[in-house]
């Protein structure tokens, strides 16, 4: 269940783009009267942004980008960017984007970065719908000249290739049909795989990037009927390593999607530091989709609300987005 | 450019659907007097059948089976099942499929076939255009409620596996941009890869299965300039297996796809003994799409045309349904 709170009566796109125009407005005419003050964002009426984008959903706010575009000659998002500054920025820059081009521009921007990069690729590769992951291609192709999988490959190496390029790549079968001799008899190749130790194994790799979610999940529950524990924990027993780390984040992304994001956003608020990025990126990709449940697995783990969580490691405007993202007060 | 000729005037949909359920009845009608002579499509009208869905292309082929199980509660595939046999049988069966379902349906086929079938599912992956092969994948969830690549992968091991999966799932950028430094420094790792012998390296698994084919081509043109031979050239003078056989036929369906269909049809004609299989294949997946180009190149490598070679090497319907297709005679 979405967090995303649209208020009951929309204005029209018109009013909408009209409204974020003149956001940026005050704060040109500002910048012409006192151009050397430069504090940031200053002028623009960055509530103003927030009540609106804020509140509207992924096709309200595509017609808003489209109105604003015939209007001012100018797309919003890079009025927006030009506007905003630093983590407020990004939040609402993400926000604005089409869900799948949002997905196409993080993926791409994982395929650059170093530090934990292949998680955002595998997330979206595993909690996405097949139909939405195929939509997230062909923003790919669009917006990058390349394919997002040819990307993958050329950046990645070894196991992390071995596992990342299927995935992502990957057009899952989405019914609930279900074939309990192959699940068991997939159990117990994980099984023997993973005892001994090989982890990268191409059977493993084709078992988890190829089969359905229903299928696999029906596989993974006869692994822990079979052998006692389930397979996150016997790929725990043994050293550790950023390899077998992600395979867990994998599974655990492909059956308990709401777990993984609660996790996420844990360990993103509890470090030292936050990490922004996870934060906005959970929030702004799943505020829409399914950050009811999440929010509530976060409580149950955490003893405490996600929204109160955010509150005290955030602050200012990007604290006020993402409040309203996951749904805190009225549209 | 297709070979299919289509009338200049088309009866309407449910004018040929009849037509079609008229010759069965024919044969009904004959069977209920005569019910113990057997012969082979005794009493059907075969050449109304070729006459009419030899000569429409794929809309007006859908339009007439939808028109024909409207009228008659059955579809027009099992009726033409019912019908007719052997080649003959295969050759309508196939032509008259949607060409995703077809190419679905072969794809389903030969992952539970042993002999050749590698290179159907190779040939399905390289020659058809990248959302022609998504439409594909989604015919096989419809059909088969499982991927096109959990059944590739299951049904392969090995080499053939690490090339056949990410061909299968590939959705290759189709522009005409192409990165100059990359070619040169992928032909580079091609060549490296290909002196040390090692066929199967990720890395020519990697530039084949991901690259959009003007990029593929540039980085083999450039193999052939700064190596003095054609990369399939020097993929040949080695020990020949099955492997270095199928990773040639990728190569020339990616970048010659009409030299590759010649050769299969010059193989499939020339043997002794047709092979059926792939001569119907052939015909029945380009007719529409390039067998013009395909027949000019034959013309060329052989010294006589696809027509005299197939009107030589086959009989009755069903060298009357292929040279239909072929665009042999007037529609």
């Amino acid at each position: 269940m979405a967090s995303l709170k649209v208020p009951a009566s929309v204005p029209p796109p018109h009013e909408d783009a009209e409204q974020l125009h003149k956001a940026f407005e005050d704060a040109v005419l500002a910048a012409n009267i006192l151009f050397f003050i430069r504090s940031s964002g200053w002028g623009t009426n960055e509530g103003l942004i927030i009540s609106i984008l804020a509140h509207r959903n992924a096709a309200q706010r595509n017609l808003i980008r489209q109105v604003y575009t015939e209007a001012h000659g100018q797309d919003l998002l890079k009025d927006l960017d030009k506007e905003l500054s630093s983590d407020f920025e990004r939040a609402v820059l993400l926000w604005t984007l089409d869900p799948s081009e949002r997905d196409a521009y993080l993926a791409n921007e994982a395929t650059k970065r170093l530090t934990s990069s292949n998680w955002v690729l595998m997330e979206i590769a595993c909690t996405r719908s097949s139909h939405d992951l195929f939509k997230v291609r062909q923003a790919y192709h669009a917006r990058y000249k390349k394919s997002l999988e040819e990307d993958v490959a050329y950046h990645t190496t070894g196991d992390f290739r071995k596992l990342l390029v299927p995935l992502v790549s990957a057009f899952r079968y989405e019914g609930e049909e279900v074939n309990t001799m192959l699940a068991k008899s997939e159990a117990k190749i994980l099984h023997e795989k993973i005892s001994d130790k090989a982890y990268s194994d191409e059977e493993i790799i084709r078992i988890l990037t190829t089969r359905s979610k229903a299928q696999l999940n029906a596989t993974l529950n006869h692994y822990n009927n079979a052998f006692g524990n389930s397979i996150n924990k016997n790929l725990k027993e043994d050293a550790d390593n950023d390899f077998l780390k992600l395979l867990r984040a994998t599974i655990k992304c492909l059956t308990y999607p709401e777990k993984y994001f609660e996790k996420l956003l844990r360990l993103s608020i509890k470090k030292l530091g936050t990490d922004e990025w996870a934060l906005t990126r959970v929030v702004t990709t799943r505020a829409e989709v399914d950050m009811e449940r999440i929010k509530e697995e976060y409580h149950r783990r955490n003893s405490v609300t996600l929204d109160r969580d955010i509150a005290g490691d955030t602050s200012g405007d990007y604290e006020r987005m993402l409040l309203a993202l996951i749904g805190h007060g009225d549209a």
